[in-house]
């Protein structure tokens, strides 16, 4: 299967909670085509950040592009209907947060959307297995969920190749997304290991251009290294 | 002991969160004199809302009055210092969601906030027995936390009253806060039983006019009914 | 408020298993009013027993009188629809079950069926402070729920005449039910001090001739202790 | 290893629960050689079912044949001995649902009963790495255990000749059970992929004559098709 | 009913655990009548400390004396039976650690133990309601268990009288202890208020001279002050 | 990558906790190089045992030597400071017994320990897919941790060689220890299959004499069968 063209996602988590609908409408115009919303419950990882009101919010302000759901919640089940009717396009999951791993993907599309498996660093690709015939989308973690101040682990991108030589073989339209540590100079590698959608915080949110980092980040990917267009 | 001053409180949760800094600004400006934030894990409550990133971000847009936050997560510790740093002044949680009510108090006040408990509609009183030396807050919910489309539930005057008696008898000055249900049209009874402080969402934010529900809101609590100001 | 009239409620527990409705039917007919139906989820007792699914079959076989059911699980909630749906007519609950005990009456109550709280042998009655206004029943274990081999425990007695009085200042139709170790020879003794509604397992469905237990149980109730009727 | 004889398994879910010694009595008599028995604790799964005491009444009844037992519950262990002294003749688990996969092994095997790995439709096969020397049996779900209304997953069937062949490559008598919408249209498939016994609930149970469809079952297996014998 | 003759009973927490045999010999010869010995597991309290094994060493060591077990563990049950093979006279545990309170204090005297109940400083006394005909102890925590560099609580004082009253009132011969910053300068007050068994540990242990500390600690109990023996 | 030079770890749990100073002082004079100290939380497994306060003293009594630390708890990483402060030289831990794998053996780290992963009989070895660059040591249950009286599971052979292979493919210093039933007897075969570092309790602590078992674990070792030496 071929590469899905390439999608940046910026993570709402370092967008200006106070202005919310402005920033996100701000970062989207910048070039960004989807947003990437982080949900995280305090009990599978030690913080909690906004759930489906603020997603709901973000619809009613006129956010009309894909947001991006990334639950790092455990369990799974009881949320993902309030997600999907707040307005979420894509809901993604961790497979050690759900008793079901294939009811939770099938609880996602009957809501109406696509349906992602995410993967800690640790985490093995077995969980990949028995469902390639279903999922939407792979997210593979390049730090550890939910805990600040670390940078991308070198073995993701061993991982993010096997990934894609699994979805691949696979022959379906699986989207590829990688999350944690992603700079303007290190996506071309990654995208050169086989993803095509990126989230990114930090690295575009605390940039004085979040245009220029768009663009610069969309020339990695495209091969043409860090260099200014 | 004297009651406090009456506070009117409005919940940020009817608030607009795609524009909480203005929103929050506006509702401050008509004469609210603190922030209620509330905080769903998805555990103790079947909602996940807003954390500690949010209440920050509230700060660094300006908002200096006083963030009330209630807790309505189990377990309660470890989030608490995130709070603190973000800025919250006064914390309050549910006895039935830690271990350790008597540490979770101390924590909260070493921390540099006011600490309250709050009691759930069937929740019993005995659980004030050994700590009204050191509470700044009693929160009384007049709805259940957590569940939407409930009216104010009729039993809670007399849980109030309970609570006043137990405030005077300790000669402290120890807030009694109602939350749920709560409208110009029976704040007077429930000032009356009691409480001074006022838990607002959807009687403030879907209202045309702030101000004007506040004022009618004060008025009431003053005896003066819901007559125009 | 004045006694209810007696009920007898056999526990289906010791009913025959393999031939439910034949064996309920029986009991009902030698002069029982309800059938008690214990549910246990290996979680909130050492044993799991039944569910929705064999209530619904009795209700399939004909079986129309009320069925009084008794939740020893953790948590609640998730569940309680599926036994309205079955055809329960009263579901009662443990306060330490359930995060929002408030909450779960007024679901039992929404779901159609009559609300009751369940004691355990050392839980306080304080969690009747606040819900007196709102129950249809309360059931004081007399033995400790899903433990097998224990006797009528004595203390049960103060806490049945403690609630009686609770009830008769409520005003309210309130029912007192009593679950564990209840035969002939007590009864007598659990009905002065307050009880009308008994639970009775083994006593009942181990005798030769369940009417002839039934009118031992009735006559004691009666006072006329367990002379032959 | 040669594949076991063909093993027809009714799932009692689907049975009559107000007659079920009988309508037992009845499924096999009609040709059915063991009895499914599905256990369920609104815990691992969202319902609860049955437990060791429904069991228990059953042998009491005379049923005499090989009863198998699906624990749908966490953790696994407690339950365990209940359902070996009730009279279970093989116990299957989920390996998520226990802190010590092997340890629960031997503890059946100890209890004198057979011992079984059950795998959710996405659960990965590398659970069976490490003890082909110790099962006796492999339970491949076809559907989600616990929730309603779901039809035969397809990529079972790629599960199924897999876990054939680490059955083969053992050289021991290890039986593949799959269990989820198997009806006697795809059993000859279900069959030609590796398995020899077979779970079906409503298929048999709804259907008018038992006899007729346990029939077409066997015929299907033994790949004479659908045609009515 | 009098009170108890006074007990000293050191906290083995603050002994030294590379030769425990040894010190416990030498705080025993001191004039510690009981050992108090803390089981903490780190789920009920945040640290982990000692169990049985270290319990059954004490005995095989020598050590004949009364060990009082307080177990900080949630849930109770399981580790009961251990704790009573090995060794342990009395064993004490927190109400809102059990599902099940009588039944515990049941297991622990099925198991040939003394029972305590504990109480956290912010715990209500509502859980001795109905089990003063049960228990052997009522242990009244000044400091909140598991956690560190705490002080006496002063609203324990009146927490002890009102223990005090409900003893006396039963006519039973239950032992009041009180665990958490207990000194010789305050253990005159607590007793005074009511306590006749007294946990200390680094007041003890970190005195040079054992004997000393606990003849201090005599003296203050029977109303000699803190005066030099 | 070469085998690491032989390491005999006698198992803690098996020494006289009485005298734990001494006994540990006597087997590693004996000729042990390690201390085996093994965790349990009453919740990851069935028992509790020693926590950091015991490490911590055998610290202060003079052990200089390699402590090594398996944590049976779950959650884990609440506990890991606690040890490393106490004096723990490496930490091992069950990958199911945290939510992040990855994390937590960053965090071992990061407390300047070295990190392991244990495997308990049946857990596949998938959870070293992705983080061979990250061990410092491979612990092989061969037995189930936290149950008594078992003996050294046969399959466990092949698992030791699986993981010789990954070790030495990754070219790095990582240790391969085996815990559960280790004598003088099977310890050569272990050796031979890949092992490096072997933990023994009974074998050693319950010897006339430590040092010989030791020098003929060591012989076995090297090949030198169970000759004297």
């Amino acid at each position: 299967m071929a590469k899905q063209s390439p999608v940046i996602a910026p993570s709402i988590l370092s967008a200006d909670f106070a202005r919310l609908g402005e920033d996100t409408r701000k970062v989207l115009d910048a070039g960004a085509q989807w947003v990437h919303f982080d949900v995280m419950d305090n009990h599978y990882v030690p913080n909690l950040t906004i759930g489906p009101m603020v997603l709901k919010a973000l619809r009613d302000y006129g956010i009309a592009e894909h947001i991006d759901v990334h639950l790092m919640v455990k369990p799974v089940d009881r949320i993902v209907p309030d997600f999907a009717k707040a307005g979420a396009r894509s809901i993604s999951f961790h497979p050690e947060a759900t008793e079901h791993v294939d009811r939770t993907i099938q609880l996602i599309k009957d809501e109406g959307c696509e349906a992602g498996l995410v993967f800690n660093p640790a985490t093995p690709l077995s969980w990949l297995d028995y469902v390639m015939d279903k999922i939407d989308m792979v997210l593979i973690m390049s730090v550890n969920p939910g805990f600040g101040g670390q940078k991308f682990i070198p073995s993701a991108l061993d991982k993010i190749r096997h990934v894609r030589e699994r979805i691949d073989a696979s022959g379906r339209a699986i989207r590829l997304e990688v999350d944690g540590g992603v700079t303007p100079d290190n996506i071309g590698k990654i995208s050169a290991a086989g993803a095509d959608t990126f989230v990114a915080g930090s690295a575009i949110f605390n940039a004085p251009d979040y245009a220029d980092v768009i663009r610069r980040m969309h020339a990695a990917i495209d091969g043409r290294g860090s260099l200014p267009v």
